[in-house]
């Protein structure tokens, strides 16, 4: 109900401040005797981590996840899995320029008007250091459903649009660049206008993709609960997104039926997919797609006009290290978020039948 | 779980398949003193229903809502709301061309394959008869959020699109067309060119835009249930919806820091509003508006191949009475659905400080 | 959260007052492909309506369940069960009586205090009737079950108590005598005596019994949800129940370990059973049993001093037709919430493993 | 769902082992701005910890709880509270003994069944180390309710009981004895009680009696969610729980209604309480109090005839450091769930009123 949970039979529940003690989260309901490849697990936080490449913030922050229940020599035991990631940075700082003021598009305001309290060290719950917790479930999540594959990646930074279709891409490439787009040419191009931005002391907006394949036929559940439902909030509910769509999207409402509709092989599979690989909110087996804005950074270099609590105009003045550009670091959150949604339908859907 | 729920601590549960008895629901966690306008609930599902003008499906249900409980001398009691619409077309017809044949773009196949059988008269449970359920339990939640106040309208049919800023419309406009379109040109031009899709035996997709006004500060819950997460799902749920975006959206994406942050005024609005109402979550008082699209209805009366549960190709002919664009009856349902999100923060909200 | 629904994976939802236009539920998450056997279904309605026999209250209610939805050709489909029993009571009469006044030990000033308003017309939302609801969805749970049998039977009337262990009865008896106590000189016994309390003007309280066997070993999760918590949530559920104990009970808390313990047999089975079929809230194959315990009806045929709205010290006159003691009527009521448990916890174990 | 949570809006998910890292949880819903005193919870922990007493198990554990978020400077914010207990008995030790066998009336075989794998170093998750999460949950539950008291106390060692109404107790003498009953004589009796069984090797249940005072009318949620049911499942999740009564309880079932009925005074109160201060589910504003029945602990230091994984009898020898009873610390874990759950229907009143 207060919002720190996600998923129902593979239910994460996560806790934790930018700048407290630490930040951590509860697996309950993962399956018993899965043998976790840990190691795993920490590279999945390693490609979300702070100061991993030149393009996103240079705080420094290790990001060791340590688990305290639920795993016993390696395998999952049925029991929750509690963990926890220490916070580097929670020394005293020096706050007093955020701690009475307000940061334009930020939380700041509006956690301040719904709790009466704010812990004003930086984002507190509103930051997306918390997204690291997301990872660490995912990455489980991904073990589990070990015949699914994800792959999430930079499809545009501001302007800079990848303009194939996920068929013709070779995801392989993902991680070859610090952008983590697929296509080397778009990737070079993405980076020297991210560095560009981050001299202008600006930020840019971008676009993360994803395609999940190998799901099998009759995931999701009907009327509220659909796939691309829940796919949807999980993506929407990841810091700075704006927007989600899957299949042929917003463009998919400029076509007609006739130009739409997804024509069957004998073999149920469709000969195209327009679909996205969800039908009634319940998987085709078809792969899986789609595409989630971020908008830019809120926090800026550049001096701005804000308010404090009294109302009182202020201005703010930019500092700090922070990413000129989300996207490159929000790969591994998609990726984790789409395993998350896909293993809890995966566990509904043993229910179904007699 | 099995996914016919939605809202927390207003809770509606729906049930029913388009040829079954009835359809209908529950509502849970309505407060208690709610002097209730029936009237204005029947109108509200007019605007729904099926043959209402000369642009949607020419079908004839009367869909009279009636109240089993939870109502006692027109005031809600607390209990919770019991209502049924009956179904006017379940009579036997002849459902052999679609019995044994799964509909392309339909949920024939995924529903056949996730349940092993399937009510193959119409859409069964996969069928948007189920939202006029939803449209009588948005409405009531209207009625309880009395000063809050929801304008869905059509922004684009096809290709054609209303360029205009929900800020420069005149929603009084919304009901004076049937396109429900406020703008009276652009209306005229949908509205011929729906007429010119269906002569076609086509359908066309289109978009519908919400703005919802007089929202109080503080609405919405931080990480996983953001208040435009929980939107968004609520709209992905809608049949066929592709897209989902908020404030500025997938434009955003492509945008600076410096050009997107909304700057405070003294009293806590911001001077713009491309965070689209919303921080970190949680509304900050400002407009909350976004974008639903919609893909064409998937059944067109024109000849298709698709394939039977032997996985013979078979040709499926047009037949029977369909909507050729769906988004003027939509209009409602966008309402409806965003009611139904912003009742459940409300009353979450009653609980949250000390 | 509003309190009307029950269970996770098989979540029935419950609406309807004593007096309003009909009462009924929806079941969602049912398993598709089960053939329902609808007779048997009425047949657990009628072993709870009134008028059913001499001891029981004398008002004539058919209690007829209408399905609308999720049942094809007799099978369930997946898709949730909306069924309705219409009230036949619920024609204007004089409730003058209680309108404005508040019955001892009824709920009448609760829900009075708690809501603001009341449907005075009888118990409304309160009353007894509302298990009708769940009777059926527990009908539908044991057909789901159909290897687990669930014997429930009155072994108290009063002061009158059945001393004998579950082990040492004939649950074919059951059924034999109005009172549903297995043991015909007992059964005897007890209607006697509620036949001298009604006429007395007076009711009387007693213990329904549960013995439920086939339970497969491993039913129940861990820590907050042990398979005898939800057991005894869903009988203290149960208007006017009391207390609940399961296996040993609370002539448990008197013993030495050295007595309590059971040990096992070679193939994991125990020689005694004073577990109640459950260790660790899990079940391990044994029979699961339980007793739970009701008060008198608050209603009796005397005069009783109560207040009104305001305060004032008022008489209430004892009339309409009322049970003189509850239990058995109450049997089939604790087969369903049993089954509605059992069935939840057989659905979530497929979830578990790996 | 996999049963590690408790509360809705007040919502505490536990996680850890006896023998792993650590246990902890996270309290998700806690209402911002409420000044905590860290030193109460403390109190109540070391209430509950071994080693505090004569009679109890002389296992040492420090069980500090450190909180690692959702407070801020000593006030909560409204975010998720996590804390963490580190055990320190997770040293390796020999569980030879126990590592294949089933100890009889505990839950290994019940686990081993289930989830196919087991963390054998002692209890693992069937562990009542567990509890100790609880009771951090429920010290800060009571901290938000600060106008109710809880008061729980010993009431029955084996077949000594207390025979007193607890009308007639004086509360301020629960802590003036290592047993926790607040009956001077009856304490030393079965104080003497206690250490005799534990000579003997042997273990003895008891029962735990609770009062709940200064609860506003109006809390506990009709039908299914009756405040009642949620107290009677939280205590009976408790480890070794065998039975729950409130109000008149068993000794309800043997009366007339016109003996149980209560009278109400002008005022609303009643001049009796056999109803337990709750009437429909629904508190009335009278106490509330209840017994709940605890076996004897199920590992004594006398052999034991058992089983091993393969079926083979086998000799488990008494050995370690265990309760002879468990009441005595069972009394703040019966303190604590009663604060949670009544910190849930006190939030969820605040919804039910337009």
């Amino acid at each position: 109900m207060a919002g720190n949970t996600f998923g129902n039979l593979f239910k994460v529940t996560t806790f934790g401040e930018s700048h407290g003690v630490a930040i951590g989260g509860i697996i309950d309901g993962c399956p018993a005797g899965v043998m976790l490849d840990l190691e795993a697990i920490q590279a999945e936080l390693d490609r979300r981590k702070p100061g991993q490449s030149a393009i996103v913030t240079q705080r420094k922050e290790p990001d060791m996840v340590e688990f305290y229940s639920g795993i016993f020599e390696n395998v999952t035991t049925g029991t929750p899995i509690g963990f926890v990631i220490k916070n580097a940075n929670q020394k005293s700082r020096d706050y007093s320029h955020i701690k009475d003021s307000f940061r334009p598009s930020h939380a700041d305001y509006t956690y301040n008007q719904k709790y009466g309290v704010r812990d004003y060290r930086g984002g507190g719950r509103s930051s997306a250091r918390e997204t690291a917790s997301r990872v660490v479930a995912g990455a489980i999540a991904k073990q589990v459903l070990s015949d699914i594959t994800f792959n999430s990646y930079v499809s545009a930074v501001g302007t800079i649009k990848l303009d194939r279709p996920h068929t013709e891409l070779d995801f392989s490439l993902i991680e070859s660049n610090i952008v983590r787009c697929p296509d080397t040419e778009k990737a070079t191009e993405m980076e020297t206008y991210i560095k560009q931005i981050r001299k202008e002391g600006d930020t840019v907006g971008g676009v993360v993709s994803c395609v999940i394949s190998g799901v099998p036929v009759g995931l999701g559940e009907p009327v509220f609960d659909k796939l691309h439902a829940e796919l949807g909030k999980a993506m929407l509910s990841i810091n700075a997104v704006k927007g989600f769509e899957y299949g042929s999207g917003f463009n998919g409402a400029a076509l007609k039926g006739s130009q739409h509709n997804d024509l069957f092989n004998s073999d149920g599979t469709t000969k195209t997919n327009l679909s996205g690989g969800i039908q009634g909110g319940i998987s085709n087996g078809m792969d899986i797609y789609f595409n989630v804005a971020f908008k830019p950074v809120a926090t800026i270099m550049q001096d701005q006009e804000t308010i404090d609590k009294d109302g009182n105009i202020v201005t703010m003045q930019g500092k700090g290290r922070h990413d000129p550009c989300v996207v490159p670091r929000a790969v591994p959150i998609v990726d984790a978020m789409a395993a998350l949604v896909l293993v809890d339908y995966w566990l509904m859907n043993r229910t179904i039948k007699k």
